[in-house]
């Protein structure tokens, strides 16, 4: 399986699940997957929260809570799930708000070591 | 019940879970509770948590997210959820690593129409 292939995979397999992508913390995206129907900007996303989550790692680290696992957003319209792949990549996943969080997780999981094995 | 039981409560209930708090987004805590022999500084993650989610709430408006819900963060040693209470404070719960996250989100959900009533 390529990139795009392990993306699609993921996110059919989630209840909900209308976009993912692999993209560097620098903001710069590797390869994204949108269920068809769906305007989900999810490289807009990854680009927003990609400053948070190295503000998150940067406190992580100064609460010795050791490595940033994975981060888990509920808003009003919809769920974000977001998992590190490397010091340099991470993988993210947008859900609507009725979403399945637990499986999503469950599958970046699951994906993590297949885009390791890619990188 | 008043906010200190609110807290212990939730904390007693969710397995690993360690701490929790009810904080300010500007950091200044209302209340916290400890479970007997935990170290966990619940107000210093809190702190340092607190900026953070300005920022998510900032990039959820961005994005027409629309309001923030819920946040939860898995590090190496452990799980932090955070919800929403109103405009200007928030509830937070540090879990063990092995903690259940599920029942923490849960829990979270059910205290905070609670909270809301005594602020």
């Amino acid at each position: 399986m390529d990139f795009k292939e392990i993306l699609k995979d993921m996110v059919k397999r989630v209840d909900g699940g209308r976009a993912a992508v692999l993209m560097g913390y620098d903001g710069i995206p590797i390869e994204e997957y949108r269920r068809e129907g769906v305007d989900t900007d999810i490289q807009l996303i990854g680009v927003e929260y990609s400053t948070i989550i190295k503000e998150m790692k940067r406190a992580s680290e100064i609460l010795e809570g050791g490595e940033l696992a994975e981060v888990s957003v509920v808003t009003g319209n919809g769920i974000v799930v977001v998992r590190g792949v490397s010091d340099e990549y991470f993988l993210m996943i947008s859900l609507t708000a009725e979403g399945n969080l637990g499986k999503a997780r469950y599958m970046l999981k699951m994906a993590v070591p297949k885009l390791k094995e890619l990188l």
